[in-house]
């Protein structure tokens, strides 16, 4: 889509590269020659809903970083020299204690990440970064971490939204994005790839695509596994959070494609079996997968991966005319056992909306037309996605789709709208560094639902969402299961200071916990959504968390500073069952309806005559 | 089929009832009117293969047991009277120590049981077996045991192969058979049902068959859940044991249809989450499972259940030439992304052999014709099973294996030969009495292979059970994934003293685990497997285990006596990884050919030019 002007004021949206070295090349999403700026529809959407005029969009309201990275002399590395040699024995060049190179390992993506770094906060620069290229080394850094009681963390592709990968109490950052990012095996009969844990998500994809020139497969592969922040994620990260991909619907999360992972922890290496199923015991895969770094290292993982059939791909896209039919069509197409799309991306009527005007729609006659037809604006409900797989599994997916969308009152928008949704899918992030030197924040939660708690999660998050003056909280449904889906909130709010932005946010996560949602579905836990975890998961269960912790790293060195929650304070925690009405009443949410009692189900029946 | 009398010497096969106080109603399978007796071609093969004669069929080499359970006064309960009272306390009349019901939960049904039960050696009874109906008298009996160092065992459907069940070290067992076997909730909107953890196999299809009437449901639902000990099967056992039924390959194994667990352990009540997906650390429900009641008691379990749709089930049967070309089609048919089948099940050219005397097909026109077409005794292999799902899903797989099969040289057999199979797939344990009263035994052991090591796992196994004199092996696959599969191993030799079987059996996991195979894919590990489980899984790995353990039950008194290695004396332990070459080199076993590794890559290029 090419940029049309505005036909009245525009603001001087800023399209100028920042130098290599500035604030503004940390905090900016990816390529810094790229550029996204919203449509007049979008612009004209903020104006109206975030009670923000032209006039605040005459100047920044935030700073814009163009300036060069300097630390002052308090910020400078506390590490002890005869540890800074140790890693330069086992580094050699390979490590810096730059001022640049320990920020850009700083934060993440959250939009308090990029407040902070606005507000020029340092909180958590590490004394040195490491730039691993073997496992070997990593062994050997957290084994002297350890011994040493260093704080290790790690800085995968660097889009955490939780605050996972902070040094929050310095120490040591592995910058795993400059050389631990090679192939160690390809091995096509069982269609499995081992690679270095940094490897990020394009490179991983153009290897398994150009796999019959690179390793003389009889095809091409693919991945699966496409996160929003695919072009700047990396293979360890999908991992050790638990993501997930917008194809996950058919691929499978990250935990679906994980085979066997090698850790380096302080208790020694870890490595996990690599069969499809095991009846031996708990399973070690899934115990490690979702620590996050706080039991060890993730260093080589191996993942299954795919065909690449790109000629069996089906579009849809669909307009619903309200969120309870476009829901229980959801399930249905979850529910039929005709197998599953690969994206699979149903909006409600306030994204619905946004998505009109970001994909150009709102301009065209199928706006009229749809108010002429009933799918009223801020009713109707966009639903999108493609099929995959081999030709006649996808054509009968796609096939069953269609029928189940009409039969639920849809109207067909052929594949175009998808089309725009593939454009924009992996530079989103862009438009949102655009508007934010406005001081207009965007970010995003998620949360996993069963499909009869669904409607009140979504209704209880909005809730409390709307409660806030000047707030958009958009919502789509993806990564769908027979069981449920997940719910994935957007919201827009002009917010100048990373203490506020981070007020907002308890209050919605408190909102998505408390209607008997799971704190993430993808996202994971990192620093930020920690306060929570207990409460969600219970005292007893959560227990197991922190032994596996003591056994692994008894010293409290990996990943340190609440990630997960190991180390938090107990007022420090946020979330508690306590005088929380019903919380998992016979294992469920006190909303469900849905469910039947057994002992009840005479009372029930009769209902029913 | 009707049975059909022989054309010369015929057995005296016992086709009497056993009194339901005899020990022959503890060893024999189910139903005490029903039997099975070996077809002629099948009783031929077992003189040819085994070394035995008419002869040996002349009268029986086994105790009968037709005799009633009695037991001598060394036998009797050695528990307090206190304990015994407190437990009267908590279950009134729904507790017992006689000497039949206390011998009826002593152990399960692998040979090693059968035949001890049958030699009158009586090596684990319990004190007292109790009768639980609620969940409230699970969690006192937990507590109480924990308390006061009472060992506690669980009996849910008593198919056990691993020695899961036996009470090794007296105590209390819990028989669930009786009245823990209620359903709780049944939730139509996310396809989910709670129930308690004895209800048994059959009776939970019935509820889900008979969902319209019994809880006002939409539809009709199945579990999709049927191991071969379906009829004698607890829902319980089969999520502790991480099984799997015969249709996992569409439905997946009880670890993929578990939405959520209760525990009652001595740490207290432990309940997992029940979301499709969640990023909040590691997995609980994977944790919990396959604990084989050494963390606590499994009380409730929710499970996800699938639409019940016979109607669009396409049965398929076909004939390869070997071995290598049916693993090749077996292999294709996984990593199309056509979807699966329900049924996937390929015998080797042994287990061909047999199948088909089995099945009545080597009576038929069928043999001289697949002769002739090269399709040759000892080396074809017979591939049946069948689809489900919706039509348009199970018809697309249907006709993918068609093609698949077709392009690997197999030749259709039609629907028949599945037809047979299933009309024996629950009963062949049955047979199994039948012939032990003649002092030949069956047993299977399982394994979880890689496709790239599958043909070196087969290999090996029939290699060493090959050695011993006078045995029989089949092997087929079946659980089939993209990345590998089950190889399951049936074996029949004349055995008449347990010792001896469990000798026999010890070479055959030798054999499984030094190849490179998974020790379990769906039996569990159990007190039999146990010496080998540290070996296979490695010993910091395996630490995680005992952790978890101590968390739970740090006295001990869940399930002791060695399940799943926890208590395991150093020199109890049978597989090491010392002085065994290559162990998971690069993750993988030594024998994967298949694995290029990177940095090899370029002149492995060079090769195939």
């Amino acid at each position: 889509m090419a940029y049309k002007p505005y036909s009245g004021f525009e603001p001087k949206w800023i399209t100028k590269a920042a130098a290599p070295d500035s604030y503004r090349s940390i905090f900016r999403w990816g390529d810094p020659d790229f550029f996204k700026l919203p449509k007049e529809s979008l612009y004209n959407m903020m104006k109206d809903r975030l009670n923000v005029k032209d006039e605040d969009f005459r100047d920044y309201a935030m700073d814009l970083g163009f300036d060069k990275v300097e630390l002052g002399p308090e910020y400078a590395p506390k590490m002890a020299q005869e540890h800074v040699d140790f890693f330069k024995s086992v580094y050699g060049d390979d490590w810096s204690q730059g001022d640049y190179d320990r920020m850009s390992v700083m934060y993440g993506q959250t939009c308090y990440d990029l407040l902070r770094l606005r507000e020029k906060k340092f909180d958590s620069l590490p004394d040195i970064v490491l730039y691993p290229s073997e496992s070997e080394q990593i062994v050997k850094t957290v084994a002297y971490c350890a011994e040493h009681k260093i704080p290790l963390y790690v800085y995968g592709g660097g889009s955490s939204v939780t605050r996972g990968v902070e040094p929050v109490k310095g120490g040591v950052s592995l910058d795993m994005r400059r050389k631990f990012n090679k192939v160690l095996y390809f091995n096509e009969v069982d269609q499995t790839i081992t690679v270095q844990a940094g490897l990020s998500g394009p490179d991983y994809e153009k290897h398994l695509n150009n796999a019959v020139e690179e390793f003389g497969a009889k095809r091409a592969y693919t991945c699966g596994h496409f996160p929003q922040s695919f072009e700047y994620s990396s293979v360890g990260g999908w991992v050790v959070t638990r993501g997930s991909g917008q194809n996950s619907t058919y691929y499978g999360c990250a935990k679906d494609l994980v085979v066997s992972q090698k850790y380096a922890t302080p208790r020694g290496e870890i490595v996990t079996s690599h069969y499809p199923r095991e009846a031996t015991g708990p399973n070690l895969n899934e115990i490690m997968m979702g620590g996050e770094g706080t039991f060890g290292v993730l260093t080589e993982v191996t993942l299954r991966f795919y065909r690449y059939m790109p000629e069996n791909r089906h579009r849809f896209s669909y307009m619903f005319k309200n969120w309870n039919d476009a829901m229980e069509a959801a399930r249905e197409m979850m529910q039929r056992e005709c197998g599953f799309s690969s994206v699979f991306r149903l909006s409600d009527e306030e994204e619905t909306n946004m998505m009109l005007r970001l994909y150009n729609v709102d301009d065209t006659p199928l706006r009229p037309m749809l108010e002429k037809l009933g799918y009223r604006d801020m009713e109707r409900c966009l639903f999108l996605g493609f099929t995959e797989g081999e030709k006649g599994y996808s054509w009968n997916v796609y096939y069953n789709i269609l029928k189940i969308a009409l039969k639920h009152g849809a109207i067909p928008l052929t594949g175009y709208v998808c089309k725009s949704w593939e454009h924009g899918r992996f530079n989103d992030p862009y438009l949102r560094d655009t508007i934010m030197d406005f001081g207009i924040c965007v970010d995003t939660l998620e949360c996993c639902v069963n499909w009869s708690n669904m409607e009140k999660v979504h209704r209880e998050v909005r809730k409390v969402c709307h409660a806030h003056p000047n707030s958009v909280i958009t919502t789509h449904m993806s990564h769908c299961y027979p069981q449920g889906a997940n719910l994935y909130f957007i919201f827009l709010t002009p917010i100048h200071e990373s203490d506020a932005f981070h007020e907002y946010l308890q209050d919605i996560l408190d909102a998505i916990v408390r209607s008997g949602a799971a704190l993430s579905h993808h996202h994971g836990i990192g620093k930020m959504f920690a306060p929570w975890l207990e409460g969600n998961i219970g005292e007893t269960e959560y227990g197991i968390f922190k032994l596996l912790k003591e056994y692994f790293d008894p010293d409290y060195t990996m990943n340190p500073g609440g990630t997960i929650g190991l180390d938090l304070a107990e007022d420090e925690k946020r979330f508690t069952r306590d005088g929380y009405d019903g919380y998992r009443d016979g294992y469920n949410t006190p909303a469900w309806d849905a469910v039947i009692a057994y002992d009840e189900k005479d009372e029930f029946l009769e209902t029913l005559k």
